[in-house]
């Protein structure tokens, strides 16, 4: 795996190395070029507050520039994944804010979901037990989604008078479980099961709570073994062609594919295939 | 539940009731601010024809302005939805009428689909047995559908020798079901039993006939006690984003959930929260 | 069925016939309208060249004059319909081209699906053994796809050091099986099963090896019976609603659907109804 890029390199200034920072309201743990985020305030099974969106989008931004994290894990601790928005910390407070607050609120979580779908890494949600409102915004803003039997997902928003219509859960959802589906989570707010979001495509996979966090690992790590930048194309892709027309995303996809096929990572695929050794995959 | 709204309030030429209408091509039953609009031709399985279809479309628009009715159930008499349009009194004329006369034709039923989808109120459709080409349509341009294990849906277009294009069928059924299902079903107008529409996601549940319309008046009921403001909310945001990128849906939501957070019902939510009672809901 | 069109038709020029032709790298046969293409390298598991991209490409461009091919099955030899680009006729040379050699490849096989989705033509994929790669692409891009229980998919592109943005996947596999699943075949290249891909739509129905071809040629001499100009109408009506909005796309079908009405087959249908006999549709 390729570490910070070398000092001739004239694009060096736009890129940093990750691994050492220490975030305040989460945890952050890499290892083999796999981070791990952890939501950790397991009492409160892991609520966001002001802080920690905050720091979360910036976390999640600077990834797009980050040259020593190439997939993410992001899961909770205490067989939680996150309850959402702070009732005390979060909503109390915005029931007493401006309309200009209250939009740089709403604007500071969107911006949570866009630097979740920007950054080129892979993310592999882990999530078991509770995953409601902002949670499940953040398990659907991310690529995959592993689950446990007991994990629940819940729109809640309308629950606290509000709209579904948060952090792009009206364009998200559909695309995942289709449009009928969507429709009453984000109108009733009610829990989808596990047994639903499997059946459903809202989890890839399903493990029991012990085998929940290898498996993310194990699929990370595969993941962060490349092709990192076909990756990170297929990534950009995903979110480019959202609301292009068919004939728009296939010239697009031409232009695409072509940028990756003059990187090295695909001339050693072939490579390896020619001498039938797997291929090592080095990120250019 | 508010009734119409104040003499004093600078609006109030905007809004009108319509609990005490009476249709003269459908049943309609208004109680605690939920309509009940009932198919009722059952010795014929409830098909549309050109009044039907004219009045529906009305009724819908006006439910834009409507301040007593908070939730829509739409089902049929008899034990079946609707039969779609009536081969001798639609089809037959069709087939001698103008292109402009078409054109005004299919127009007048696309825009039952546009105002069911830009009602703020959501649709509950409760279907049994027959539920075929426009009654298809009408159900698919629900918010959720609850049906029967005999339940049948057919987009039978082809059978009379047209386009599986009607109606918005193209769009919507694609999002609801996946493209490939709703190629089939497009393509060759085979019924889609009640099974295969659970399992897609045409159906959001099935009951058993006796248990249908009490499920759908339940969930309607729901529905109806807020919050409808942000229930309105989620629906206007969910026909809106449909052809967004996602970044746009992003801030779209940022700006609607800002709009819901300054609501009184937003504050209710919360007040009710911290004194550990459950909200009651007002619409504003 | 009709045939080429009449000499003394003005639009005839317009049109060709298209069963008589002899492509020189897949398998052309054409009976009762129905063209079955066949991709025929079995020992090698039927994979594409330089050569069969363009004349396939070239072939489904030419269907959308052809008079006398009314629905395509698409196939390949030996019980497996496509192991994708060769390696070594084709990766092994792209990974030595220039950029400009390479978006000219990859703007062809992108033009595969184009001509595929803009024949009015429906193709069935008659689908057995593996489907990989530029395979996988070609029986995405198909209207509807028949397996068997042993087929199996992948989207391999990630395996040679690509991205899974390929010839318009990351638009075609979100909306067939839902943006969660797609993410993760198109990330890791994994098999979709022959189970997975029927619960999850991308298969219309699976049938046993021995049963396969003979399904795939009943439900497309279903088709090619017709009504053949409406079932055209609804394959562009499915591509031209792609990234349409809703009100756009229910505009766009009223305009589609006033066109069908005055075709004869419309008429056809309507008489044969009232005379209670089954419609033989013509096509105009």
């Amino acid at each position: 795996m390729k570490h910070p890029i070398p000092d001739h390199n004239p694009m060096r200034g736009q890129y940093s190395a990750m691994a050492d920072t220490t975030p305040q309201h989460f945890a952050l743990n890499v290892s083999e070029g796999v981070a791990t985020v952890t939501l950790n305030r397991p009492e409160r099974k892991n609520p966001l507050t002001f802080d920690s969106y905050a720091e979360l989008r910036d976390w999640f931004l600077a990834l797009q520039r980050a040259t020593d994290i190439k997939a993410v894990v992001l899961t909770g601790a205490g067989n939680n994944f996150c309850s959402g928005g702070d009732v005390h910390e979060i909503i109390g407070p915005l029931t007493k804010m401006s309309m200009p607050e209250l939009l740089a609120f709403t604007r500071m979580t969107g911006a949570l979901v866009s630097a979740m779908r920007a950054c080129p890494q892979p993310i592999v949600a882990a999530l078991d037990g509770v995953c409601a409102g902002a949670g499940a915004m953040m398990a659907l803003a991310s690529d995959l989604r592993l689950g446990t039997p007991s994990a629940t997902v819940a729109f809640l928003f309308t629950r606290v008078g509000l709209a579904g219509a948060d952090m792009g859960a009206c364009a998200l959802l559909p695309r995942m479980i289709g449009q009928g589906r969507a429709s009453e989570l984000l109108f009733t707010g009610r829990a989808m099961s596990a047994t639903e979001g499997h059946a459903w495509g809202f989890f890839n996979a399903l493990h029991d709570s012990a085998a929940l966090l290898p498996a993310a690992h194990k699929l990370a790590a595969q993941l962060a073994q490349g092709p990192t930048f076909a990756h990170g194309m297929t990534k950009t892709m995903l979110h480019q062609e959202w609301a292009m027309t068919l004939d728009q995303a296939i010239e697009a996809e031409a232009q695409a594919q072509a940028i990756c096929m003059q990187t090295q990572d695909f001339r050693r695929a072939y490579e390896a295939f020619a001498a039938k050794q797997r291929p090592v995959f080095e990120g250019d």
